[in-house]
């Protein structure tokens, strides 16, 4: 084993404050436990040699400096902020993997000519605020000064409060917003997050695209009625006409499954929800992702097709309501070919694969070339306390992530 | 138009409060508002020539003696009690109209042998108490002293509490219970709350007989998952199995049709429900009604196996929990057939109906020859703000019961 992947091991371990799997834990963005984890993750930056700073709105940069000030630097890096009773390796196991090659490298090959910077991102998960990649966000100029004033926690604390309680200065944010400009390559190893990698025998996936969900809001008006005096064929049952749409939503993933695009419906709220009302209205939401406009489109446009024909085929009023419309970001193709060739090298088996989630790397990629790395976690669980890896399974990404920034930054 | 029937139209907006169509009423079991419409009908019925008093557990009794103390009395009425926002004809109509037939037979045939009750239940309505028709249950031994206190409302008043603070006397209702034997029939008018006579031309429903629910809870758990990363195929989406199931529940509703019987899924709860997870967890309530035994073990028996079978090709976990299984009440016949010949002889068209919901009548039917007649609310809408009858398609029914319980008397 690497030391450095060893290294990323028990670092995870000290950040996780020896959690063992099973139980979760909670670092929301700019809490008292997020400083916690973040103040580790310094000292093992500082004991590794590394120079760090922390920008206004949170990102903390270690920096490794390399022979040729003029090069460019590589950046690596993910979070360490989680879900509420999250996982102990979404984010934080791409920042140990970043500090753990750094390492190694500063070992194997300590005359490199670029820099390496590990990033650490704040506020990647939507959790606390309701909105995700708050530092990554800023940095590409997708958050300015203005939005730190539309979003706050459950307890009534806005973001600029909380970033201010942190000890940041959240009203000088647009002095980080170039910084992204002056890099060579953004690298972000994470955890799958979803069953492909570990339900086959490929160690590696390299992202070809990260998908923006679109979604919507369905509103099915049908009539309440009796549910013991109201005849079958005299219904307008909105819970009945959903459960077409749920299927027919369904299908349209299931048909563009070639193509990457997924459909869901997550939510459904009955109304007047009673085991003895027919149900008058339904809300469902809807959410599509994928990494091929085409694929995304056809299914958005079916799906409205098929809605309104189930609904009018039943006599039910539909209403639609986008919520969002967004669009794949493509990673780099040089990146990708280049960790492909690296993975061939090193007889690392890989795919290219879509990315369901979001990730800080989404943002980065406006402004830097960028590419990320997915390991397998355990049953493709995630955003859970059940959350856990095989680290046989990880070393594979590890070594794929440490061989590509050597190979761009010698 | 008789004066009885337009004397019950007032009375209805008496009890009612003057309140305007599309405006809900509250008469929640033994409360306040519950008092003040029972005072109103006292009144009218003292105001009236008959003779009051209130048993054990609140119903109302109000006799027009016959000439014959020896004949059987024959009862008529309904309930007061409404849902929270609910509607002006539920139970009330039936009572009005069972003073109005007094009044009219009163004036045009004073003579009569048999004498005649008009009954008001107490508690039909189980919005206050998760109980329902607890004056007639209490008075025909469905419901005993004991079970006064196993209930309560949502603010935890017991409901022998609320019907001693009602100035009632729970204690001894055993003292009621043998009055329905005394009895020569019991009929009862209420509107259908369902849409099959407010949409075809006929006047009249004479119930056939009164659907119990059988009710069971579905709880489906499938995995919960990313709703990006997880890949179509690799899903257990317990939303999508619970959608084949609603479509299941209808179908099997549907081809029971002739039957009477039908099926209803009014409660689906998903967990999480947010928009980026796959649903982990579905529960599902399921209604089935109908007046067929074989008809309800058939649906029933179908619905178990499909529901089986839809879980166990997408791998999920199912598990059905009965919560009743109700026999339907089969009403009198010779009643029925009354009422049919009195329609005839008065061109009023009816026909045979079942009825889905539940109804005083059909506890006094395990104690007295029962029949019930039922008159169009206009789109079949109950239990509502919206519910509203057309006076001149209420009058049939209303000149049914008054030729009918003037035939009894006589």
């Amino acid at each position: 084993m690497s030391s450095g992947f060893s290294y990323c091991l028990d670092l995870l371990r000290k950040i996780n404050g020896d959690v063992p799997d099973g139980q979760g834990v909670n670092r929301l963005a700019y809490t008292d436990e997020d400083e916690q984890g973040r103040k580790i993750l310094l000292e093992a930056m500082n004991n590794s040699g590394l120079a760090t700073t922390i920008d206004e709105v949170g990102n903390i940069w270690a920096i490794r400096e390399g022979s040729d000030p003029a090069s460019l630097p590589v950046v690596i890096g993910s979070h360490v902020d989680t879900v509420p009773d999250g996982g102990k390796y979404d984010g934080t196991l791409g920042v140990a993997a970043a500090l753990g090659v750094v390492r190694d490298i500063s070992e194997s090959c300590s005359d490199h000519r670029h820099s390496i910077i590990v990033a650490v991102f704040s506020g990647e998960e939507s959790s606390r605020f309701g909105v995700s990649n708050i530092g990554s966000k800023a940095i590409t100029g997708f958050m300015t000064l203005s939005s730190f004033f539309d979003y706050s926690d459950s307890e009534g604390v806005g973001l600029f409060k909380a970033m201010r309680d942190f000890g940041l200065s959240p009203e000088f944010c647009n002095r980080s917003r170039l910084m992204p400009a002056g890099m060579k390559a953004f690298l972000e190893l994470h955890i799958e997050q979803g069953p492909v990698l570990d339900s086959s025998d490929i160690d590696v996936g390299v992202v070809e695209a990260i998908a923006a969900p679109t979604r919507f809001t369905l509103n099915i008006k049908g009539e309440a009625a009796h549910s013991g005096a109201c005849p079958m064929e005299l219904r307008k049952d909105a819970l009945a006409t959903a459960a077409e749409v749920i299927l027919a939503v369904e299908k349209a993933g299931k048909e563009e499954s070639q193509n990457g695009t997924v459909a869901t419906v997550g939510v459904c709220h009955v109304h007047p929800d009673a085991m003895n009302v027919v149900p008058g209205k339904v809300e469902l939401k809807v959410d599509i992702r994928g990494i091929r406009y085409d694929s995304i489109a056809r299914t958005v446009e079916k799906l409205e097709r098929t809605i309104k024909s189930i609904c009018a085929d039943r006599g039910v009023e539909e209403d639609i309501k986008y919520l969002s419309k967004g669009a794949p970001v493509v990673l780099d193709g040089t990146l990708r070919r280049l960790i492909g060739n690296v993975c061939d090298d090193l007889a690392i088996s890989w795919k290219d694969m879509p990315s369901g989630a979001g990730h800080d790397a989404m943002y980065m990629a406006s402004a830097v070339p960028t590419a990320m790395i997915f390991v397998p976690c355990r049953d493709g669980v995630s955003h859970s306390n059940r959350e856990a890896i095989d680290v046989g399974r990880v070393r594979p990404g590890y070594t794929a992530l440490l061989e590509t920034v050597k190979r761009l930054v010698i």
